[in-house]
């Protein structure tokens, strides 16, 4: 395997997609449905083969369900592919612009970035996502998805190179790196000269390790420990129903919750109904000392659930006295990921939302909403807890860079 | 000087500010042209005491030049601080928002990174500039100078920050490393947990040793290697005064022409007249073995001369055989900073600004137009060519990230 081979290659596409336009970059997206649907038995047959070498190596059952292509998740592939086709193109949007009082006419224009490598657990719709959106960003993208879905991946891989290149795009603006071998990721860790921002998406050592390794800019996030504080007004069915969404609707992703904040003034009101109903959806809740005031047989809790992403069915609460306690709590030990507050009073929402440093902060909505979909992104390729940048969710519009650019009429400094 | 308290106090400053409103940081900025004209007499004392020690030290002329604070020195920091008082608030603008089918009202709002931290050799209008940028955009800021204008620095500090606790802003918002001890740079490298983004400011060495040792993300450029191409329709009196203004207006400064680069057709033309212009200006023209043909007596350029930035009166001059070669020759070879091209042909312009691969393109301007104060953005802290979150000057503007907020009214993801 030529990384070096495979760099050159990216950068030269990107090259060539600064200059293509956005129409082609559509047409391109549009095709790749049907391209999937063209080499679908094939798909299914490689993705069976990469299944069965999986069990053989004895992977783990929830590990060889995210491998599996089902027709639920073909047709998501597809219709992904088709939803970033029809966005508007984020590349060209003039994001400011003046005509300045000497005549000089500035503008700042989005553009490509240039190339993307992505790093990914062994999740096969992560490959067409993440070509998605960086196609539709007008970026080369480099992906390395995990070794178990090698061959799904050259299958999905070759069909979107297809459409791609039947469209004028250049097929090299989708590459995968065809092997299993795990020294892939260190060369692509050192490409500084041709990628110019990577995205680790999976376990926390992988992003840990790309982010220490490699001098290459990186867009990430290692937690999602998301709170939902629950104001002194808060209405019982809201609390409850927010409580549980937020938690039980998925409860392994980076958004779902992991700590719930009960101020102190509706802790009695509210407790014991937002635990009884938790409890009645299968999770374990634990509690501070002071929540147990209230509900007494809940776990009790350690100074390390506060900073646990649980990614399962089990809940920490913690009561606080008033919202900036909440807030000191959230700042303290959240991961900047996503907080929501639950209350009637505006004032209150306005404090929160203003205090709370997190890429997303909610008012009366389940913490779930925090994403491209619900946000109407469409397609993203992860989210970031980073300041610099992106964050939250990481879509085409944030596939990009910009330049100035400055018409004049033969315009000078002037004094020489 | 206990670098970790003032870390410490910077990250409680930020939090302070990231609830202040825009007025009071406004207000503070406002007052502090007046503060430095109260404590003008201590400020001259102090930079002559400065002054008078690097010279003790054998310092460059060129050095203590930019270290002493002259009368125009003195006003134009005034201006910048007046300037950043009057410019629009960059924390709080809604970025993008819209309400989603189902009733989510999501928004993306600017709001202040946190805490910067600025590296920078002696010249004390960076220590007022960057804290009016930082405090204008909400920010904490953690100056550290040159030691040789630590005295100078630390009365220009004293009198900002009496301004801002006069204002309601708290005092630890601008803060200056009261040492010329070179650990304490080393220190702040280390400062991640209280530092949000560095800005190394001066000598290249310094900015790859702040990127190199840092885990903090880096705004910087490291180079300036600016082109200006002349078409083969170029006019002969704007291509004059374009190479001239590049050139000459200022030959130390980062946005300064290094290479011109002239097509074929019309080399002939227009080298002997822009040579000889240039030459009137003292400027020593290097040129490749083309362009000897048109103007015998070039000094002949070595390949090191493509990636050289002399910040000096000397100009390298290659002949290109079209605008693919010119866009090739400054893709490659530039540094991303700014470039320019001089026609009259519109298709000329647009396929140079797309192609062209820079924080600023520039069309019948000068390259010396690149800047934050000609772009109409005012106090600038420093110009980025890199190509994540800030590229170009880096303004009030750019030291903001966002947030963003989405209002519910108990809005959950539902399905269970």
């Amino acid at each position: 395997m030529d990384m070096q081979q495979i760099g050159r290659r990216a950068r030269a596409a990107a090259s060539e997609l600064s200059v293509l336009p956005g129409e082609a970059r559509a047409a391109a997206l549009a095709a790749m449905p049907a391209a999937l649907e063209g080499v679908r038995d094939a798909l299914m047959e490689a993705n069976a083969a990469d299944i069965a070498a999986a069990r053989e190596h004895g992977t783990a059952a929830p590990l060889l369900k995210r491998l599996e292509i089902t027709d639920t998740v073909f047709s998501y592939m597809q219709r992904r592919l088709s939803e970033a086709a029809a966005l508007p193109d984020p590349v060209g949007r003039v994001l400011e612009g003046r005509i300045r009082p000497n005549g000089l006419r500035v503008s700042r224009v989005s553009v490509p970035i240039g190339v993307i490598g992505i790093i990914y657990e062994s999740r096969p719709n992560v490959t067409t996502d993440a070509a998605a959106v960086c196609l539709k960003s007008g970026n080369a993208v480099i992906l390395r998805g995990g070794s178990e879905s090698l061959r799904t991946n050259m299958v999905l891989a070759d069909a979107m190179c297809a459409a791609a290149a039947a469209n004028g795009v250049p097929g090299a603006a989708i590459q995968i790196v065809r092997t299993a071998d795990r020294e892939a990721v260190a060369q692509m860790l050192k490409m500084d000269d041709c990628i110019d921002v990577l995205i680790p998406r999976g376990g926390k050592s992988l992003i840990r390790r790309v982010s220490e390794e490699s001098r290459i800019p990186v867009i990430k996030h290692y937690d999602g420990i998301c709170h939902l504080y629950l104001a002194p007004d808060a209405p019982e069915d809201m609390a409850v129903s927010l409580a549980v969404d937020s938690k039980c609707q998925r409860v392994e992703v980076c958004n779902a919750l992991e700590t719930l904040l009960v101020d102190r003034a509706c802790a009695e009101r509210l407790l014991p109904v937002v635990v009884a109903a938790l409890r009645a959806q299968g999770v374990e809740c634990r509690g501070c000392p002071a929540a147990r005031e209230f509900v007494s047989d809940l776990v009790p809790t350690t100074e390390e659930d506060w900073t646990s992403e649980y990614l399962a069915a089990i809940l920490s609460i913690r009561v606080v006295d008033g919202l900036a306690a909440a807030v000191e709590h959230i700042n303290a030990y959240g991961s900047g990921h996503t907080d929501s507050i639950c209350t009637r009073r505006m004032d209150w929402a306005d404090r929160f939302t203003t205090s709370v440093d997190s890429a997303s902060v909610l008012v009366n909505a389940s913490t779930r909403l925090s994403g491209g979909g619900d946000y109407g992104m469409g397609a993203v390729v992860g989210i970031s807890t980073d300041k610099l940048h992106a964050r939250g969710p990481v879509g085409p519009n944030e596939l990009t860079t910009y330049k100035w650019i400055a018409r004049g009429d033969g315009h000078v400094r002037a004094s020489l």
